[in-house]
């Protein structure tokens, strides 16, 4: 198995056609992509804080990438095959920072208010528990944080979710999960980095449990077939990523593409979906922080018809 | 167990202290209250259509009630415990209603497109299943969509979820559960109905899966202890219901609140709580096709403090 | 002219047809009504702070009302004509709030932040000027926060705008304009108060410069023809004030209805009306601090067709 | 004077540094852009149909540059002195487009509602004058839709505004007006496009009389002062552009802004600039159809103080 990094202190913050590629890749090769930290390894102890040891946006949450998928054209979907992702290192790292999060003033939601004080808190990451304070530890549950493609003509900040995927932020795109993505570029151009040891729902301090990671994964194509938004696929459920602001167009756009999804793949009338999403549909908060918001719309694969008529 | 309900005829629309109790109930008494479905039963087949058979708002989602609760003074908290929930029928109802719904132009997300077609659908219980159609059944998921207590001074609709409880449509207010609400008023005033026999998250069609229900439930009061939103309790979790627009205020609440509870019941720093929701805490969308949205923040009572210090 | 007024320490704080009117007018009898301030007269000077003065939501913005209007009946539109607008005393009051206000942390859009800090301002009215500080004076310019008619069977908080009007804080409701109100009860039921000497478009700090003020106005109906939203005329300019959250809502009812305006009364095709909005239309931030926002859209009336049909 | 264009055919879609630019302009030589319309021409008559006609987001609203200002280095601030724009042409077009605009679902406000009907519309120029139809005709009030600076290192969709200025569609951007934008790569990168004859408050129905125009200009630099937001001053206001989502965002980014400013050039204390612009601040609808939607904070220069320290 080829393992991929990015060349030292190459790192990109954009999701960008304007980067070359680090590697090629021919579809279902599994590779192990090394990731390093949205804090690109900056914040080590309680007394390096972000406002003093990083370069602030849009140079944050460094990506490995891009990589040039063989045959992926525009109009294509890539699907990618996540199998393992695994801590690079003993430690996680979580912060508060000034003007960013869930439940501060920043800088969308501007306000005279005197902000949070700032910190940093390093989480020991032991077996397969994450030490969140003396008294408790949770367990691991890693995902990754930003994947997508390059967008159409422009270059976006790694910081950002949107219809290439991006900084989703979002603990479905974990281990076990396959995770389609628009192609807009020859080779699809994938990026990924943000690895998180785990996460809350909505990442509300603005920071999950931010680590360097190995992540072993694969890729395959569906031709000729053009989603709008991130799809994610598990065992259990069909699921769409939506990511805007306010929270309701994310879950306008989560839950109309997944009646896009349902109507395309297995034949369903629009509003025979929307009655059973009505019903059945789950809905999870997946960001509330970055400059878009993301929500998870699901649909538990057994309450789909037997059936399907193609996919 | 007495059997609580409406007089025939004198449903109520509004949570108010301007309506009469129907009884009165002492704390830890328990009993059984009949819910009628928020279509007041004028809907019973695919040809009632409800621009046809409903008055339309405000005069729709009765509630049964209120209920004078022995004892509940303002300042304290009316915590209600939801025993039973059986449907009263041997179906359930859910519609499109024009301009009304998540996906779709309504009163407040006015547009001049032309609205989705009207209608109505009729849901058979048989057993544990809601038969969807003829190839789908889902399991009966029942639960309260509307439970609150008289605001203060202001005399609500029945449509409005907010501090106060009410129409909050949240999957969580089950059996099992035991709801903190607010008391504003002598008696606490408490109001029901709105009862699902499911629901997908969001309730995004504007409509779940409607019954008429008999509902078991008892009362008790935390005394001179008063909350700002809802609390739901439950074996499992610490969950606060934030109803506002857009979405994120209403996930800005649950969460802020969620960290009261945690500071005055847990002993915890508010920063402490923060951090530790925003690598454990819980959120899904409850409904975003009310006046209010509500979002439902939750933490995993497994990762609280073995000792906590009151409660 | 008559003079009416509250009788002493019974202002309302609700708009409902609960409260007994205080008097009834005759159609286009002239009328003085006296409005006491939004603080009810509690804050006299600086060392006066809301938050050890007042008692808070909902008991604030007292109203003078309801006053039944003679022949109002439900389905009619009530034309309120304001004529004049005078200081009551020789000085107006401005305040920082805790929580409250356009550029900090709300009780909606909850953070963790600390507040601002309280204050409270004397605004000096000398002749027609406000005196803002030693080295500045601004215009008088008088205007009503809130006016409107109890609503459907709803007691709505009169701190609350929506389609009843109330308080919708919106510098349009001036001498010289006519307010149309929809009528929802028997006597249409008027209620009015937190005048203001003037204020910034939005309200931005939460707080214009209140004052209690004599208001000269008189009323007329429109028979058997109901209005959604309230609507505004000047000699200049159509208008409609939508009022929701978030902000966009508000602007999208406020435009739409503007356009059933100009169907109704002056036979525009909708499409034709949208585009000439899109091209002529106005619109200002009217409050984006009260628990709902309000836009004002404007047409100026030299846009119109020369022949309206009716009107 | 000298006249500046596109290369034929080579029109540009983002604003990004990736552009090699087309000129290089010194501080204070005045010059003639000229801008081709947001459709790129492929609309010149009701027969022409965007869907048909043009290619589609984000190959849309083409714009003339990037011009490399002599002297700008990242830090300073590029202030853009407009001093006439003049139709190119003798119409302007505007047009319905499916699923864009502020009354009607959209791809972030994803209904499943069926969408207005699409249409384009030939606007002739008569002098003075912008024919709406045969009994109407409006003044012609020509402005600058989209400018702004490379941002930094993204590129970013033309369609879009933010903090780099672009797509902000304000009225405010005309003859007579300073914009001040942000300067973050050398020579600044300034890039201009989608001419107005004239547009209502909000562009409501997504596209404004769309022109191409020849643009007279100057700049001229701050060094060494950087802006977080574009600001624009007249002989009346000062004024900043805030664009985000939900409008309430980009108010208070416009507003925090503005008070920005205040202290900066005005010595101004922020709690003081605060009640004053909530006595005395002005705030119009820009945009609620772009990406980002836009507000205009303002405040006359006639309530500031009679010495600024500096500036």
């Amino acid at each position: 198995m080829r393992t991929l990094r990015q060349p030292e202190n190459a790192y990109v913050y954009t999701l960008s056609a304007e980067h070359p590629p680090i590697a090629t890749i021919p579809c279902d090769e599994t590779v192990l992509i090394e990731t390093i930290d949205a804090f690109e390894g900056r914040l080590q102890s309680p007394e390096d804080l972000y406002s003093q040891k990083c370069p602030g946006p849009p140079r944050a949450n460094p990506q490995t990438g891009p990589f040039f998928i063989e045959g992926a054209e525009p109009g294509d979907t890539l699907i990618v095959s996540i199998k393992e992702i695994e801590p690079a290192e003993d430690f996680a790292i979580t912060a508060l920072i000034p003007e960013f999060g869930g439940l501060t003033g920043t800088s969308y939601t501007a306000t005279l208010d005197t902000p949070l004080p700032e910190s940093t808190r390093i989480l020991p990451i032991e077996g397969k528990s994450l030490r969140f304070s003396d008294e408790l530890s949770l367990p691991l549950a890693p995902f990754i944080g930003t994947l997508g493609t390059a967008p159409d003509l422009e270059a976006i900040s790694s910081l950002v979710p949107g219809y290439w995927g991006g900084n989703m932020d979002c603990v479905e795109t974990a281990a076990g999960s396959r995770v389609w993505l628009p192609v807009h570029n020859e080779g699809a151009l994938f990026f990924i980095g943000d690895a998180h040891a785990r996460q809350g729902d909505g990442e509300v301090t603005g920071v999950a449990a931010e680590m360097s990671a190995r992540v072993t994964l694969s890729f395959s194509l569906r031709k000729q077939h053009s989603i709008p938004w991130p799809r994610i696929e598990t065992e259990e459920h069909l699921m769409v990523v939506g990511s805007a602001r306010p929270l309701e167009d994310a879950a306008r756009i989560a839950w109309k593409s997944l009646i896009d999804w349902l109507k395309e793949d297995f034949d369903f009338d629009p509003l025979e979906a929307y009655q059973l999403l009505g019903l059945a549909g789950e809905m999870r908060l997946g960001n509330m922080v970055d400059p878009n918001y993301s929500m998870v719309a699901k649909l538990a694969k057994r309450w789909l018809p037997p059936k399907p008529k193609k996919k």
